[in-house]
């Protein structure tokens, strides 16, 4: 399918481009009323999550709304552990819960991995192959996974938690047995990834979400090996990492084999560019969307201008639910507004 | 009263110590069965900071069980905003909560600040008068307060959070409300700290602990003026600064008056010295405590070696309840066993 609008994916491999190009990290979701409404006519995320013409239609409902430069398919990290044979519930206010954990080596022995769990995810690719149609080349589509480690912090702690320090002791108590489940969390991951290339998605964005809470030690250990592995796996299209709040790793990240580097609201461009030469994406606070437009459009503009090109405009961390849709338009429309060559 | 053991205030003094000081964030707390035996007994959380000889009781409780080279005054931050007029409750294992938050201009108008608002706190002084009697010098007794920000934070978001999003929502539509309500817990918090110094605390340490959710903007907008105000207000002791996560602020850490910058895990000893010639404190990953008793004397023994002096053994944040006394044995006898000179 030829792209209308290929400025994310020529702006990924790093060529010279007109403006950077915008989307927003979970534009796909409650700050859309009509993601609200049809949401509230189900019995649960993962209803929408499982049924393909429904993940496809919210998907596209940020690129009606916000005229955004790409789309990312609506789904949840979690779907990887859920195929490998780990379930996981989405409670309401709450987040995810796992009934079962990882607690010992006959829990990963007995966990599906690669291309067998990959398969369990028809409805993404579905959902995929329906978007990529009634897209019809509009704006590119992203597909993406969760880190490994990240991925592994849910598996053994069984939920969201401050601290993940259940998934972390597990590090430092059973370093083999992490690393045995970290490789089949990545072989499927893989497949999974490559099978999102194939239906269709024209860019992969890796989330280590609670990469911050690693030690530069453990990030170097049980992370990046392992990012490292599915992005170079990865061809056909490139490959976003963000790594969230691994600041302190991020000289290592320039020697993944990936195209783009997102980054979270503390770091700023100048530091971010001392360190690595890729693409950025990133990094306005989330917050700043809850000040006036004429902040929102001053606060853009000023990222724009400190990254000074190579960079995909974006938040630093998913939109929040109750940000004003005004003000998410403001900031669309602020990035589109500029230009580098003025 | 002269100290036996000064070791902790020659060290953040910068003088040329034989070892370095050993303790431990929440060391007074759950880790010691003889605080649970005494916790179990007690109708809340709340009963135990606001009885003088209770709260000098724990305080010590560390000092006899694991030979720590400082004590800490069992304490919350949460009674700063308490003697401001907003009271607060520890819900058993979800944290803190506050019926009333802070909306609006009239409620800021509203708390009482300075002297008054610390005269409040006659509970806590006491515990310190009792504590210092008690001690008889063994080691340097610890006050300590929240960094104004992450007050703050509590005081508008009403309770913990991941994101904080609603108190930094207040920041950026708020800003000038934000300063009035920053400036008059600074002004109580230098009261708080005062009256601690007098009370015969050693060694006075400012907690940031949502440090790390703000902008490199935000912070020194925000935060840092504050607590370079109230570093700048405490005479006759030393003063150290724990700002968890501003990695991206360590440069500006620097002009802060103070004595000890507290380091999270996040940050490694060769980051630190190349931004701050100032004492550290901290930081091994808490989690490490969960390997073998080996692995924490090997981890203790690099960290001393990697901060290489002018440094206060410690962990990166409060050890976790549930972390095996003996492994907390462990850390601090294998900190004591070091020696510089060897």
């Amino acid at each position: 399918m030829k792209l209308k609008n290929d400025l994310l994916i020529r702006t990924a491999l790093g060529e010279d481009v007109e403006r950077p190009p915008v989307w927003l990290m979970r534009q796909a979701g409650r700050i859309l009323p009509q993601y609200r409404a049809l949401r509230g006519s189900l019995s649960g995320f993962k209803e929408l999550v499982e049924t393909p013409a429904l993940a496809a239609e919210v998907t596209i409902q940020p690129v009606d709304e916000l005229d955004v430069d790409a789309a990312i398919i609506f789904s949840d990290i979690l779907v990887i552990p859920e195929a490998m044979g780990l379930t996981y519930e989405m409670v309401e206010k709450k987040g995810p819960l796992f009934p079962k954990t990882i607690e010992s080596e006959k829990d990963i022995v007995a966990l599906i991995s690669g291309a067998d769990a990959a398969a369990e995810l028809k409805y993404v690719y579905d959902a995929i192959q329906i978007t990529v149609k009634e897209l019809d080349g509009r704006v590119p589509l992203i597909g993406f996974a969760g880190a490994p480690w990240t991925i592994f912090a849910y598996m053994i702690e069984g939920s969201g938690s401050k601290t993940f320090s259940k998934a972390k002791r597990f590090l430092y108590q059973h370093p083999e047995l992490s690393h045995q489940l970290l490789q089949k969390i990545t072989a499927t991951t893989i497949a999974y990834l490559q099978q999102k290339v194939a239906s269709g998605v024209s860019l992969v964005q890796i989330f280590d979400s609670w990469a911050g809470i690693l030690t530069p030690t453990l990030f170097r250990t049980f992370a990046l090996p392992y990012i490292k592995q599915i992005a170079a796996a990865i061809t056909g299209v490139p490959v976003t990492v963000f790594a969230k709040g691994a600041w302190f790793a991020l000289a290592e990240l320039e020697s993944i084999d990936c195209n783009v580097i997102g980054l979270d609201w503390g770091t700023s461009p100048d530091y971010a560019r001392k360190h690595i030469t890729k693409v950025f994406q990133g990094n306005l606070d989330p917050c700043q969307l809850y000040g006036t437009a004429k902040e929102v459009e001053l606060a853009a503009t000023k990222m724009v201008q400190d990254f000074g090109g190579k960079h995909i405009a974006n938040l630093g961390h998913g939109v929040y639910p109750d940000t004003p849709l005004d003000n998410v338009r403001v900031f669309v429309d602020t990035i589109k507004s500029l230009s580098y060559a003025s």
